[in-house]
């Protein structure tokens, strides 16, 4: 049996660890109001998974007694459960479709390679075979990234890469660290924080995700502002393709010609399989905070972190929420505080109420800190003027722990809606900071256009994250109590909130990849010349479609 | 006429612009000293332009009329100058060819569009035609990026953006600016300091390339370390293609797949033609600064700028020359001043001896500051004492003022000594800072060993700049007198360094592109697999080979 952990079939993260909604006195409340569930009211009892109807797998025989004989019996699985589990990311419309039973493909086998001489020997195997290979990191993404096309008539073989999850070696002198594709954040935290140093790669899926996950996708974490998208991070890598690897040195900066090192971070396994990958890491600092402010409008708060940006500060974390996002927060904290600076207190509210502010437009805003005690003291002098200047007021570090801790527990409250009916998920883009506000406005009006279309009462809030220097990403989140045709409908709203971030200036996804959820708008996005070359370099690597086909650019 | 300013036909720069030694005494016994020539001596007569031997244009008539009907018969240039102007950047093998009076193949046609639709219409004539097109904005490179094939028989178009020149757009709120690709560096920066702003892009080129150049070449500029290499400061532009184009709107970051604007950022013509670029600018800072420092060794220098990479400083410039290149600085001072900092004084020097400093491997430093008073005052502060941990004195700014207007006028001396039969060039690469001592003493050595074969005395010098947080640039300047057969042997050094930065774990250039010049060494710097997939991109797209053929991938 092969030792790698994955999520619960049916959702996200680890079984037994479930969103809670009773120690939180305002969140049934507040989804009431929100979207018209009540959270009191019994779940539906969870389908069995015995009960799903899944396809047989037809894996030709000889393939599999030739994956067999390249990693070992033991690590070729066609069970269905480990099948089930390598069909689908973790996106909605995975959940969905895991949860209603009927799954029209999965992967036929699931191999586990241990090292890189297998990859390359399975990724052989598998072409000569004319079969399909998808790469399979830690199964986050929710963008269809990972899903075999329903008509694909080819064997298809899930490249499972968990086993390969080593930090190999640290260059402490350049600040770079090599280490496996299939190492997920906390074994790569744990590993590197033994010897002192970080990635500071922390995206909400990070409990779960790969390293060679967040190469082929594109991914963000929390602190990019400091530590980079991954796309910065990652130096060089090898990608194993036919007959062959991609060897990608860590240079930190190179005129070769169009960026090879570009073409593979975000190919989703179109181009090969990523074994490992050479990464910037960080010692860790001395001081880690994130501070809580306060904003008396989303303006005011987009502005601050726009002023922010541009200033001499540089720091790790700049994020705010808009008054609907902001309002969920308050309704999801446990226990009411003494503290005046305690989110939603009533104490901090007559403060506001007293300042002449509307209490329904305060946005909630976090900063963090990261470097030497006296580095963070300068910066957070420098963004406290700025927060003055837009009107906005300090929380301290209280709110900010609270964020801290919280942060990658969000995806678990989608399965805890899920069971009760209502659909959740969210959608983010970047533009230019002068296009944000239109862009949030157009985003919103689309969202609730469509849930008018659908005749349902549907949220939609949102939060700025990830400065850039000449712009930043906008994360919404979505939900609605669904009818009988979820996926539809569904389909409906998001497809309605993808146009209207392009319609607006912004792109279809800051770090969530394409997949095949995305793709629609690839064209609108890049331009169809732009798809155009796209196509060529993939159909000049991969003739015969063998990797992970579909993906990224759909079909003609 | 067009109204394009181009450089001199037989070297760099401005007519009526020249290296001058008289001012600076100390600069003939250097040279002596180090190259064995007397620069005294007369220098040899230019040959005159009328003595070259210039093949003729054989442009197909009905191209030459269909091209002059899109852009105007004024605009299609087909005298010798203008040809024998777009057959070379400014390499020294270029300086060599063009003087040697011989040209086996220029373009047989410029041409010079006013706009971007212009540009469409002439790509698609070119092509219909199965003519070559080679983009040319200031004509600076130094890599082979712009000639054309000796044996091509097509015809061949030079497309000269010079008149698309203007900065369209300033986006204030996001800081972005929209910039016709061939506005100069002088050009763009009076149009975008007009209203406040800069875009902090100072190669040594700066005075005569162009931001589409800048663009495909994957150039970096001086202040680097603040406002980042090209590829980082980029974030949108148009490429015309045949019928069509390719379109990248300005997005901060974004996950679409394999990245196209990365694809298009290096790839020197082979794509298309750029148009226009939108990029990153910033309001010119309060204070803009460069201080000098000394360091006891090269590797005191070197260790401070890694520690000044790693700290949470961030300066503008971060450069340390080896002690040659220490020497020569202190050899082109043109007077000496009183002050005891003043570079090389004697002054100064009895203050080393006195600390016990061997004054033979003195290494100048300069780091540069920009930002609000408050600002560049803390940041030199946190230099000051990563500096002193390293035993590196500060000579605080005037050395600094002498860098900065001295910045643009190295390659002239490559006319100066080329005039006097001494052949001198640059070669640069960068690797992560645990390399760079082992990568500087290889090259070093592998310079001096291609000296022997050739029986010459030569020189090579070395400065680190552009610091990242995994290494730097080292920069090598390398000269030798050259004998009757200069390109042979100019290429004999050139390789034995190129391959030292190979061997030695450095990229065959930071900065300076492929070309044909790099062209041999990139199997090795990116794998051949990785050359596969470039192929790939560039054959898809470009199946009969009529963009700029041959450069960057040499042909099989």
């Amino acid at each position: 049996m092969t030792e790698v952990k994955h999520m619960k079939w049916w959702g996200w993260g680890d079984d037994g660890i479930a969103f809670e909604h009773r120690d939180k006195p305002a969140f049934a409340p507040f989804v009431r109001k929100a979207i018209g569930l009540d959270v009191t009211a019994p779940a539906a009892t969870a389908r069995p998974f015995d009960a799903l109807d899944v396809p047989e797998s037809h894996l030709d025989p000889a393939l599999r007694d030739e994956l067999a004989g390249i990693v070992g019996a033991e690590h070729v699985h066609t069970d269905t459960m480990s099948r089930v589990v390598h069909t689908f990311g973790k996106s909605i419309r995975d959940l969905l479709r895991v949860r209603s039973g009927t799954l029209e493909r999965t992967p036929d086998v699931v191999v586990y390679p241990g090292d890189e001489d297998e990859v390359q020997r399975l990724v052989d195997a598998a072409v000569a075979a004319n079969a399909v290979v998808i790469p399979f990191g830690g199964g986050t993404n929710i963008s269809g990234s990972l899903e075999p096309a329903t008509d694909e008539e080819r064997g298809v073989v899930s490249l499972d890469l968990g086993r390969l999850n080593q930090v190999l070696d640290v260059d402490e002198d350049s600040g770079l660290a090599r280490i496996q594709a299939g190492a997920q954040g906390p074994d790569l935290e744990r590993q590197l924080g033994e010897h002192g140093w970080t990635l500071g790669h922390f995206p909400d899926s990070f409990a779960h995700s790969t390293l060679g996950g967040w190469v082929a996708t594109r991914s963000s974490g929390m602190q990019s502002d400091k530590y980079g998208d991954i796309a910065d991070i990652v130096r060089g890598f090898r990608l194993v393709r036919p007959g062959g690897v991609v060897t990608i040195r860590p240079i930190p900066s190179t005129s070769t010609g169009p960026s090879v090192r570009e073409m593979v971070v975000g190919s989703e396994g179109r181009l090969g399989v990523i074994t490992e990958a050479t990464v910037h890491v960080h010692r860790i600092p001395e001081v880690r905070e994130i501070f809580g402010y306060l904003f008396p409008s989303w303006e005011a708060g987009l502005a601050a972190m726009r002023d922010i940006a541009e200033s001499d500060a540089s720091p790790s974390v700049t994020r705010v929420s808009d008054a609907r996002e902001t309002a969920f927060s308050f309704a999801t904290r446990t226990a009411s505080k003494k503290k005046i600076t305690s989110l939603g207190s009533q104490a901090l509210m007559a403060l506001l109420r007293r300042r002449g502010w509307d209490l329904d437009q305060v946005c909630l805003s976090f900063i963090g800190y990261e470097g030497s005690a006296s580095h963070v003291k300068y910066e957070k002098k420098l963004v406290k003027r700025i927060v003055g200047k837009h009107g906005g007021i300090g929380l301290g570090r209280g709110p900010g722990e609270l964020y801290d801790q919280k942060k990658f527990d969000t995806p678990y409250i989608r399965d805890f809606l899920l069971d009760r009916g209502a659909a959740a998920d969210v959608s983010e883009t970047a533009a230019p900071w002068s296009k944000l506000r239109q862009l949030y406005e157009h985003t919103v009006a689309a969202a609730h256009s469509a849930y008018d279309d659908l005749g349902v009462q549907g949220w939609i809030m949102c939060h700025l994250s990830h400065s850039y220097h000449s712009g930043a990403c906008l994360y919404f989140t979505f939900a609605f109590v669904h009818g009988e045709e979820p996926l539809k409908q569904y389909d409906h709203v998001k497809s309605a909130i993808q146009q209207a971030f392009i319609d607006a200036g912004g792109t279809l996804s800051h770090h969530h990849a394409v997949g095949v959820e995305h793709a629609p708008w690839l064209a609108q996005d890049i331009s169809p010349e732009g798809v155009a070359l796209m196509r060529g370099l993939f159909e000049s690597a991969d003739p015969r479609s063998n990797f992970n086909p579909d993906k990224i650019i759909s079909p003609s």
